[in-house]
Formats: structure tokens, C-alpha cells, sequence
């Protein structure tokens, strides 16, 4: 049988929200028993930039991913599954698999450290990677609002509009960051900012915090007190987030998602515990997240 | 622009034996004049066995080829190819561009090694890259013969069939390798024998060899005296070359083909010289190929 080759719009079609972060809690769930192999990155230097390859195996497959860093163009991905005979089973190209890989993660994370009675989502931040995990967030939690946040008013209006349409909730941008910051249960940092775009104080007792950029310190949307109003701070991948030396919070303090899955690390233990979620994007789970699409 | 997928079909119907050939041309004077990166490839383990990726990049841009060792499962390569900017500008899945550029790199040694009244093409092998590499000879050479050996007579008998509706000469099997390479003016040996295939006495003065299978003495489709026969060894890449230890030729006597494409290296000497073609399958060159594809 000839290889399936995916498209970005096969993969929504394949795949919904939910399906998304189902697969991903299946990963997580094979990495903290063992049987998810993610060794490092292989980096190829070519011309300006590298070729960067994500190997991925279990005992369903394995796989990779491939990006450039030459550029910054979009739909330059490459994701590649293979049965565990070897046989190439399909392969997605765009850049849908790693947004739906990182949204589904971020949806287990949430579904795992926010409070279950979470009903209203923050939103720093507008593109495609926030808009992927605010519909990831809407598929664990019962949302009633969205409030969006980005400096830019189209922006942040254009994204209002996507997420009203895809959303059965009430989605509002905001031209202030505090009352998205203070109004969430469950807050998600999805810009490519370099400096904070919230102020820790902000946050109020019990909400779960989800961020996606960068966290090394000086360098992070994340407040650098941060760590300080943070009762548990989660990782999916601790050997990854080790990579970065100065963290944001303190690598002995950050417990591994996939842990708190299959319950051999506490999650949540307090309605007025604030939870943070450092997201670094565990390797291996973009080719189980084309897989589900293929199965 | 969404990259195109090339299937296996879609790269023999853009590109003729001819454009292969003239495509890895062009690449080998792009490696002799330093303008093709090749770096080393890279191995990833996954399982029983590995992913392999080649990297290859040149001044119109770069790419690579992933293939895995864990089962010999037919189709099962990707090939990927990046415009200078870094966007994904298409990819090949399937076999048939490592063949292609495997005949074509072959036909390119054809071209400068073999005499030019070179017409009669010996064939050691009946698979896909015996019959890849005899239609690429037919594209440098007018060739009035064709003889192929295989030990098996249906194997044999196929690819003479395949052959003879292929090329524009007469094509035939032959149960006993010895006349096939006594009256070869261009000999292919594209066997994965490990033990040699015919022997060197049986060489004719003027006879051009290429040969695809492991070059390492003891394991060789190579007869074991074979250097003492040739007068010039050719490899495409000394460097990939050197990486096997005991090679059937001392690597300090091969030349480059791209040396010999540009000029600066002697082809052949005489008419009465025996040629042989150490092929080892230049890295970057199958980026190069589908490249050509995608033009």
C-alpha cells in the first residue's frame, strides 16, 4: 500500500481538537512507562541555517520530523511515520503536526493542573499556536469565555473572530492584558515575546498557567518572579527543558507531565494552588500525533 | 506555493535516463567545484535498527534523503528538497530517485571512462538498478547489444524482456556470465553478491566496469585482483570511499568523477585501457535529483 500523504487541512479533517489531545495523553503515557525513545535532535548545518531531524519510536512505529531553521517559511515541515517493520506508512507535510502536537499536549496539561470547574481562558497572544490551544483547552474544560490579549487590535480582533466561530462560548479581545490575566482560570502564553507580557502579581489564587515560548530566564514571556507564585510547575520533557540553563523556575522544582498522567506525580492539589505548564514540545510526539491521523 | 509529491511514477515520467544523467552531471561539477555540501550522515536509532538521513546542499538550495534499516520495505525513502530561502519546494517518496540518481551518476561515468564506440553493454544483475543504470549506458552510448546474466533464468530472462521493450537494441540472457563480460565494451555489475562475479582474466583490453555493490575485499562482487586489471579507478566521492577500510581498489589510487567531469582529472587514456567505477552513491546527490524533477 503506497504511503498517505497528508496535508495540513487532511489533518483537521482527520483529526478533531479532542483527537488531538487524546493522542498526545497516549504519548505522554507511553514516555512515562518507557516505551517512547525521543534521543536528541540532530542538527545539519546547510548554507545559512540546519536542517533539524525529531526521531520518534514506540512499539507502534517510529518516525520524524524535519524543519529548516534557514528560514522562517511556513509549511516547511516534514513528519514521516513508519510501521515498526519499516514500512512507510504516510508522512504529513505543513506545519499543522507540530501545532496540533503542541496544542493536544497543552490540552492534557490543562486537563491534568487546571481546576475542573476552569470556565474562563486568557489568551496572551494571537497566531495559529494560540489559537490551536485555545480549541485544545475547549476540548477538556467546559469553557463559557474566551478574552483574548495581543498589542496589535487586528490581531488580536482577527483571532477574537477565528475562535467565535470555532468556539461555542462567548471569545472577546481585550485591549488591556491585566483583566485577561486576572479573569482566567486557565491562562495561555502563546507569543514569540522576549520580555514578559504579564505581571505575576496579576495572577489570581487557583489559576493554571500554559506557556509556549521561550523560558529561559531574560529572555521569556514569563514573568521572572514567576516561580515564585507557583505552587507546581510541570514540564513534558525534563531532559528538554535541562537544554535550557537559566529556567525560569528551577529544573529540581518542574515534575514531568507524563508522570502526573499516569499518576506517579501529583498534579493539582488545591483549588487556589496556581499550576504552570512550561511547554517544550516532547520529541517523538509529532510522528504519534500522524499516526493517530493515519490510523 | 504547496510543495508538490513526487511518486515514483511522477519521477520516470519527468525525467528521462537522459535528464538523470545530465542532472547528476551537473551536481558533480558542482561537487568538484565545491558548491555541493555533503556532510557525513547521520544515524538515528530507532528500534532494530536505524534512520538514516543525507543532507545535501548547493547554492540553488538543499534538502535530504531519510531511509530506515529496520526491514527492507520497498518504498519506504523520502526525499526532500528546500529552495536557498527555506521552503519545502517538494519531495519524492518511494525508491526510485536513490536509483535514478544512482543510473545517473553511473551514466555519467559511462560517458567519460567507457571508449566512445563503446556498443555492446555487459549486465552482472537483473534488478532495478541493473536495469536503471543499462537504460542510463543507452543514454550515453549507442549501444547495439545488450547481454544480461543473473543466475536465476527467470530473473535473467524478465529483465532482458523489460529491457528489450526499454531500448532500441537487442537485448539478451545469457546462462553463463563469462561471454557477457568478455564481450562487454561497458560492464555493470549491480548484484548484492558478497562473493565476486565473474573474474578479472575474462576482462577484454578497453573494457569500461562500473560497479554498485560493496567494494570491500573479501565481500565484493569485485573479483579479489581485480586493481591489478585496471588501469584507472574512478569512485564518486573519495571520501565515502575511504570509509571502508579494505577497499577492493587502495583508495590512494581512485580518482574523483567530478574531477574527471571538470577537467582536471585524466579520464581515459587509451582504447586499450580498462576503466572501473568505484559507485558510492554521492550524498546530496538525490536532493539533486528531484530537484531536477521538480524544474
Amino acid at each position: 500500500m503506497p504511503p498517505t500523504i497528508l496535508t495540513d487541512d487532511d489533518l483537521d479533517a482527520r483529526l478533531s481538537p479532542a483527537d488531538a489531545v487524546a493522542a498526545m495523553e497516549r504519548a505522554l503515557e507511553a514516555y512515562a512507562a518507557g516505551d517512547l525513545q525521543a534521543p536528541p535532535r540532530e542538527y545539519v548545518s546547510v548554507g545559512d541555517g540546519d536542517l533539524v531531524f525529531t526521531v520518534g519510536g514506540d512499539s507502534e512505529g517510529f518516525g520524524f520530523r524535519a524543519y529548516q531553521t534557514v528560514g522562517a517559511v511556513a509549511g516547511s515541515q516534514v513528519t514521516c511515520v513508519f510501521a515498526p517493520d519499516g514500512a512507510l506508512r504516510g508522512l504529513a507535510v505543513g506545519d499543522r503536526a507540530g501545532i496540533l502536537r503542541t496544542s493536544g499536549i497543552g490540552g492534557v496539561a490543562v486537563d491534568h493542573l487546571a481546576r475542573d470547574d476552569a470556565t474562563t481562558l486568557g489568551l496572551l497572544g494571537s497566531w495559529r499556536h494560540a489559537r490551536s490551544q485555545a480549541e485544545a483547552v475547549a476540548a477538556v474544560r467546559d469553557l463559557d469565555r474566551v478574552q483574548v490579549f495581543s498589542p496589535n487590535p487586528d490581531h488580536r480582533t482577527d483571532c477574537a473572530t477565528d475562535l467565535d466561530e470555532r468556539l461555542d462560548c462567548a471569545v472577546e479581545a481585550r485591549d488591556d492584558p491585566e483583566p485577561v490575566v486576572r479573569e482566567a482560570d486557565v491562562l495561555v502564553c502563546a507569543t514569540d515575546a522576549t520580555s514578559p507580557v504579564f505581571e505575576a502579581d496579576w495572577l489570581q489564587p487557583g489559576t493554571h498557567v500554559s506557556s509556549l515560548g521561550p523560558k529561559e530566564v531574560g529572555v521569556s514571556e514569563l514573568p521572572a518572579d514567576i516561580a515564585s507564585h507557583v505552587d507546581l510547575a510541570v514540564t513534558d520533557s525534563l531532559a528538554q527543558a535541562r537544554a535550557t540553563d537559566e529556567y525560569v523556575v528551577d529544573h529540581g522544582r518542574l515534575v514531568e507531565l507524563g508522570d502526573v498522567v499516569a499518576g506517579t506525580q501529583s498534579g493539582r492539589e488545591s483549588a487556589d494552588h496556581v499550576t504552570l505548564f512550561c511547554s517544550v514540545g516532547l520529541a517523538g510526539t509529532e510522528v504519534a500525533l500522524v499516526r493517530a491521523a493515519l490510523d
